[in-house]
């Protein structure tokens, strides 16, 4: 019994101040996101299997809830729908399904939960929310920029103080792979051990190179030049290429675009990778003092809409780690931060004779917008109903006995203070909202 | 192709209007329940199959989307998950889980998404948004008024104008049955017919009631009374039984404590049935011209929060059919009343240079509140860019062409009447700014 209870391994419950504590984050991103002129998207929980499978690797494929088909094929055993994994996807699929009534280039972001059957850990859900823009049909740098500070903005209405994009393009890695002579067949490979650099010592970087397939003085010094932090360093390196130069010119472009921001807020960073493949043009990954990790990331993937099964348009877009935020800050807030007032007034019920009377304050006291609440337990005694007051954290508490009802009276205690004043019911309500408006 | 990029059966995507429109009655309908102090609650998409089979008769069982077993077990065929049903049972399985972190009672709403594999069909979908408040563990007679008076104010704030509670109490229909000798093991079936006395002539009623094993006699005298739509020729047999003076006392309250609303909004319905069997006491059915069908239901269920795996606790609630709603709205809007801005600036790039000035133009406007966006796409002709700026409905668009550069001015355009204006750059997002705000 108690653990069929609990919900499903790696989901939440949300009760009311975690519910309440959410869509606050949420409303104020999508607000940040609004005023770029990005449209709000939703899609259903769930995409025909076809559309999903074959889209993550076969990592995530295997990540993927799958719904058994129904009736008469339900004991074939075969499913025919997944629930999505991915906010990319199902944005591939409608600008496949609805290209010609989306206003072009199409900029939309989404914020909704995906679901991915990995195993739950700390911070680490199987039903989480992700918060994505996109930009699709556009190739202006332009958009990329627009990406950054929508994001920017995102994260600063999320509470984020201090944060830096660290900012690279994947021209410029290639440039950096040219740079040293690296084969092309090991392009991939090696970039991916280079992002290591992070949290593995560059001698441990240099020997996993040369697993790879580099010589060593090639991974010494290409090594040396990311680790040193000095992106003037690689600059130089890249200047010599062809592609590092159409690289540092698309890092310098969004650099020059988003001057405005406080120093330090954008960086280039060149031995930032990203790990995903179908990166094109500038990528970025957010770092914040007190986040592990990064809180945010995005770039160009002028392939990818077409690769996941809409038309062949450029694309970029970004996203933010809204759960990881959400959780940090949750954990970084005081535990008797909670307490917020469910109830603006709480009518205390006395005897039958007076609920006539108290639901019609309470429709008067909601008219004007306050939230009110009426004792429903099975106890006649003040002390009980006092107690159910303090409990949903009432401002004030309304009590109508038999002896002030006859007088056309009620008692109000504003539950902070504890004072109490006898008012007229018919003046009741005036008096209530004007002390709850302050 | 085409049909592989259409969203699956019976779900939809929803573009920006839509999902709008959508969240403008969601939040309208949240914050009139948030006035009576009830919570929100959000639970996860899906819960264990065991938490749902068995709570939704065979019929829904059929209809319930099973999630398949992951990872080695996939091959079973076997579903481990399922998508929720309904809000109710989540609640249930809620109360289970959390009960003594919640308040008691416990008034919650719920506003989501649940999936139900029906067959798809005009207004009816698989996955669609259910809208529910129940108060559980309270018996009191005012759970059940605050529930028909936040439904009440729930549906004012959907824009619903004009509605009508049909009011009855699962007690006074017992009553019914025993005023006409009905044999107990009867009752449902002969309820269950008489509650087609809306859509079906009394003597087809009658015929059916005789049918399911009622004498001739007492089905014509039954169907003539309820019929007849004079509540006081029910009340007058209702109060010559136990069960039927109980269930008139139910209706009565009811009735006393919404007298404050509109005449008429609240009436005596005795023929009123519910289909569903789990109701105990007063039950309500709301009609509204306009609108085929109910627009919202409830009433008491003492045993259901036990039967669907829950405490043994009282309680009450009802829904709104907001989905119906918000569909028979959208049919009465004229098309054209769509048109609703995308953007209040439109920014038109015309040169590589001026790029840093109008990206800084854009984060004034934005941080003033404004929605602004720039054009992304690869034409420099002012055409086309002006064709864009009416695409999104700006409501002023800014140009910033070289000359106008050099002179540290800005055109701007009002779209709606075409004057346009020069103003110094540095002036420009003020200027804009008092005009949006106008």
């Amino acid at each position: 019994m108690a653990q069929a209870a609990e919900p499903p391994s790696g989901t939440r419950d949300f009760l009311a101040a975690e519910v309440r504590r959410r869509e606050r984050a949420f409303a104020s991103v999508r607000a940040a996101f609004e005023r770029y002129g990005f449209e709000p998207l939703q899609t259903p929980a769930f995409e025909r299997l076809e559309v999903l499978t074959g889209k993550y690797g076969d990592e995530g494929d295997k990540l993927i809830f799958k719904i058994l088909r129904r009736g008469e094929h339900e004991a074939s055993g075969e499913a025919d729908l997944a629930l999505r994994y991915d906010l990319t996807v199902p944005l591939a699929r409608v600008v496949a399904t609805h290209g010609n009534r989306l206003p072009m280039p199409y900029r939309r972001y989404a914020l909704g939960p995906v679901w991915r059957a990995d195993r739950p850990g700390r911070g680490r859900f199987r039903e989480f929310t992700q918060c994505d823009l996109d930009t699709v049909g556009s190739a202006s740098p332009l958009a990329d920029v627009e990406t950054l500070l929508a994001i920017n903005d995102g994260l600063l209405a999320l509470g984020v103080p201090e944060f830096r994009f660290h900012l690279n393009s994947r021209q410029a890695l290639y440039g950096l792979l040219d740079a040293y002579g690296v084969p092309d067949e090991l392009g991939s490979r090696v970039l991916i051990t280079l992002d290591k650099l992070d949290k593995v010592a560059p001698d441990g970087v240099a020997a996993e190179l040369v697993e790879r397939g580099l010589n060593s003085d090639t991974a010494a010094a290409l090594v040396a030049d990311l680790a040193a932090d000095e992106p003037d360093r690689v600059r130089k390196q890249l200047d010599g290429t062809e592609r590092g130069r159409a690289g540092l010119a698309e890092v310098d472009r969004v650099l020059a675009l988003t001057a405005s921001l406080p120093a330090g807020r954008v960086v280039f960073t060149p031995r930032m990778v990203r790990g995903l493949d179908y990166y094109t043009g500038p990528i970025f990954e957010v770092t914040a003092p007190g986040y592990p990790g990064s809180i945010a990331s995005g770039g160009r993937y002028d392939g990818l809409v077409a690769a996941l099964g809409g038309p062949d348009m450029p694309a970029c877009g970004g996203s933010i780690g809204i759960e990881r935020i959400m959780s940090i800050q949750a954990a970084q807030e005081s535990e008797d931060s909670t307490g917020e007032p469910n109830l603006d007034v709480a009518l205390t019920v006395m005897s039958e004779e007076t609920q006539p009377a108290l639901v019609e304050l309470a429709s008067a006291l909601r008219a004007g917008g306050l939230r009110v609440g009426t004792y429903l337990g099975a106890s006649g005694k003040i002390a009980k109903q006092m107690k159910w007051a303090n409990d949903q954290r009432a401002g004030f508490t309304v009590l109508l006995g038999p002896r002030e009802h006859a007088e056309g009276l009620v008692t109000v205690r504003d539950m902070t203070s504890g004072d109490q004043a006898q008012v007229p019911l018919a003046d009741a309500a005036g008096y209530l909202i004007d002390k709850v408006r302050g």
